[in-house]
């Protein structure tokens, strides 16, 4: 195995035996590690692929994958050009980036309880 | 609008107001309902797309995507042979199908320790 990847390895065992035992994860930042040839792939050959994939559309596209080892995350950022922004693995039951911020759910129940009394205002003008 | 999407639209507000106020969101099942046509059309049209979109690999997949409506996923199951055997609106911060089940979390933790442990006593024998 590579020179790098394996204290990875070792960071991301600690993170997931205290996700298992306190439900606290954490992350390891991959982008701007010095890894040398061979480490990102000895990493991602060690992870292996899981069955989850996501994709977020913002900016520049967000890919995020579960790996085989459930509750470790691999999450690459993109710009509009495609170029990696940041990489990073999360050691977390769910990635922050798939929860929905729960102010965002207040004013999505305000917007859709404002539309639907506007849809029933028109239904009775009409 | 169609005859059927105002009241499910209803009752995702009703959920909507109560996640936000509780923590607590809820699901409408879409999948044995007897929708007309133009039903399902009005309902994608009414929540439209969001920015994350996710899928799942197991005996077939299992497409997950937000809404445009925060909080708003539509949770679509496919069989090996791309029929729909499932289909619902869940209203969450995170679709439990997107979160590592805790227990997997414990199994992944000791799935990596001995792992390295071998990977390390490896090196000592060598």
């Amino acid at each position: 195995m590579s020179t790098n990847a394996p204290p990875l390895l070792h960071e991301i065992a600690t993170l997931l035996d205290r996700l298992a035992r306190t439900g606290e994860g954490g992350n390891v930042q991959l982008y701007g590690l010095p890894l040398q040839p061979g480490d990102y792939e000895a990493l991602q050959e060690a992870l292996g692929e899981g069955e989850i994939s996501a994709e977020l559309q913002a900016l520049g596209p967000t890919q995020i994958r579960e790996t085989a080892l459930y509750g470790v995350w691999w999450i690459t950022h993109r710009n509009g050009e495609q170029e990696v922004v940041d990489e990073s693995i999360e050691v977390t039951r769910c990635p922050a980036i798939l929860q929905t911020p729960a102010e965002d759910v207040a004013e999505a129940a305000l917007a859709l309880r404002k539309r639907l009394s506007v849809a029933t205002k028109g239904e009775h003008d009409g």
